[in-house]
């Protein structure tokens, strides 16, 4: 007997989406701000030479890269999160729920961002890359989930999207957790080769598309 | 002599409904993305293999557990404090001060998450489980309270706003408290079972509702 | 040769004060939520009884009255903020400079919350309290500069506003900076009398104003 | 074959960039906001006196240098993204991922204010003074991208845009990060001079400007 939102006309659904988006816009500015804690400062001894410090610095390579990384990738997500609203006209009950999971996921990111920095270089790196490239395998899946909740509403989809558009989105995003299954398998050869797949799968999806209008006119 | 914001006419009054909305919106969303950094790295030496690591990741269940249960109890209230003001037309004073206390409950969350964390699995835990459900029974009270301001007052009732919604809405939210006071009793036996409570609550409270139309037509 | 936006038209005027208004809003959101990461987990042994926690946790009394005084500073002054701007139609250079140095101050309340916490009982008590109450002195100060500016300012200011409304307000923000004078002065005794001092103004200032009108019909 | 968003009519062109600088908004706001987080409470034995607790807060002063240099910079860049995007009608993929390599310099600048913090007073100062305006060259190399992005395309700049502001705002940018080179040359002599010059360019971008007029009526 849980209680949620639901759209009892256009203009209140309209509303409805409206703040889940600005929730979940803040959620994702959030996730994306706090990574900067997971660098930290090295402490080195009173008297250490600048090219002691230059030295520390270099060897924090892994945060930077996982830094990056989990940048990247969850603003490709913010950017896919919200063309995707852009084609809702209303709001359902599963869409809460699927969006709470997604959310889910991505103020997790923050953690095994914070294992991939200390493990990538140790014995035990292919658990950190398990992890991390695991974390985006199951928000990849949880992404399509919502997409294809919306893709097959006639009642949530806005009936001008373009149907090229929407075949498009549907494709790439089903290619999304085939590739970050293949960084979780590379992981248990190389953590770096994993988080590099992960930071080429973010580069590829922030690269132009063929297809520009989201909506017909 | 304080001085708060009255709402002077009908379209004041929407305006300054929007900003409460948009600053606790935003607390929300902080304080449900904060809960992450409770999950702390395992430091292992600098050697340790990959099955070490393994085991110290899955010896952090209590921290999944308290981070998903604190997530879902954050996102339902933010769910149910969304769709209380979609049946508000004005602010008052009191409406200020109540949201300003349950947004101090809400503030509050990442601490007694920690500390359940840390005492989950340790003979202080039932001290750690009755801090944890005693919060969620202090804010589920001043849920009700602000509930009950809003939907005794015709003058910020929406006038529109579906009856048979009202009514299933007070008594759903009048179990809360005591589920979260039967929580706190079971912690004395074991605080996991405490936290297991907290959980299938914000779950019941995420099953889709059998009264859907909020605003009549 | 500095470069700020400058509104040309009142209509562009309204538009950049509804961002300056949302960059503040979640400034404040963010301050008043980031307050609960100075109340620590207490460590104790691993076999610690409840009634070591139970003990711990109430010694951290000093942590709980800091996060409740700060949390209600913010939380007025963001309430007293949102009202100031009610009465802007337009912004100005100075406001956008008057406005950053607000949330300069808003944004520094977390050090001296977490230096008031960890000195309230120990011998340096007085430095720790004249921090934190010469913080609040400041930011009054500025408050108060705000204030004038737009209430002095027919270009700025709302022709709407309620005279009688603007006197109270005029009166009411003078006290604040005297008031933590006074806390100030206190803390040299006590820093805990400080502090009370600080609680007990925020808890007047959301006492219900005898003006409720803002904008004159 | 990544997808973005892209507007195809003026009025979906709007919404985007309103949700683009919400988004932003929130970034910068949190950055701002966790700065303070670096300026940590100073560990004296417990029973330190007050002028042992002065003079650790006085010997904290690169802390709150380097803070007020960040949230100043930080502050000034958020007006002018602000500022910037006033002048957007529409948006473009470039843009998308030009702002998106701001946010990642944004969102980076807690990381060298730390480290700077750190080793304002110590022998590597100079690599601390070169990661801190190194960061701050990069950031406004990209800021420049963004703006010249915007200003040179007609199919994004509002035609409305007064000319002489473009002109002096083109003018005043490119000023920026040679300012920024300076910095990082003084670097090497004096760590504590570097900073001074990186506080007085946000101060010299906060003074008043000679154009006035964004939008020409």
């Amino acid at each position: 007997m849980g209680e949620l939102p639901a759209p009892s006309r256009a203009a209140e659904g309209v509303r409805e989406t409206g703040r889940l988006e600005a929730f979940s816009d803040g959620v994702f500015a959030i996730a994306i701000t706090l990574l900067i804690l997971e660098i930290r400062v090295p402490h080195l001894g009173e008297d250490a030479a600048a090219g002691e410090l230059l030295g520390a610095l270099g060897r924090l390579w892994p945060a930077y890269l996982a830094y990056a990384t989990s940048f990247a990738t969850i603003l490709i997500m913010w950017i896919n999160h919200h063309r995707n609203f852009r084609c809702v006209r209303r709001v359902s009950h599963p869409l809460f729920i699927l969006n709470g999971l997604l959310l889910l996921c991505i103020t997790f990111v923050p953690f095994p961002t914070a294992l991939l920095t200390e493990y990538l270089q140790r014995p035990a790196q292919a658990v950190a890359a398990a992890v991390y490239s695991g974390t985006f395998v199951v928000t990849a899946v949880i992404f399509n989930l919502l997409w294809h909740h919306v893709a097959r509403s006639p009642r949530l989809l806005d009936p001008r999207v373009n149907p090229q558009f929407l075949r498009r989105t549907t494709r790439g995003y089903a290619v999304a957790p085939l590739v970050y299954l293949v960084a979780f398998g590379l992981g248990f050869l190389s953590a770096a080769l994993s988080l590099a797949v992960c930071l080429a799968l973010a580069v590829f999806f922030a690269l132009p598309s063929p297809v520009s209008e989201i909506i017909d006119d």
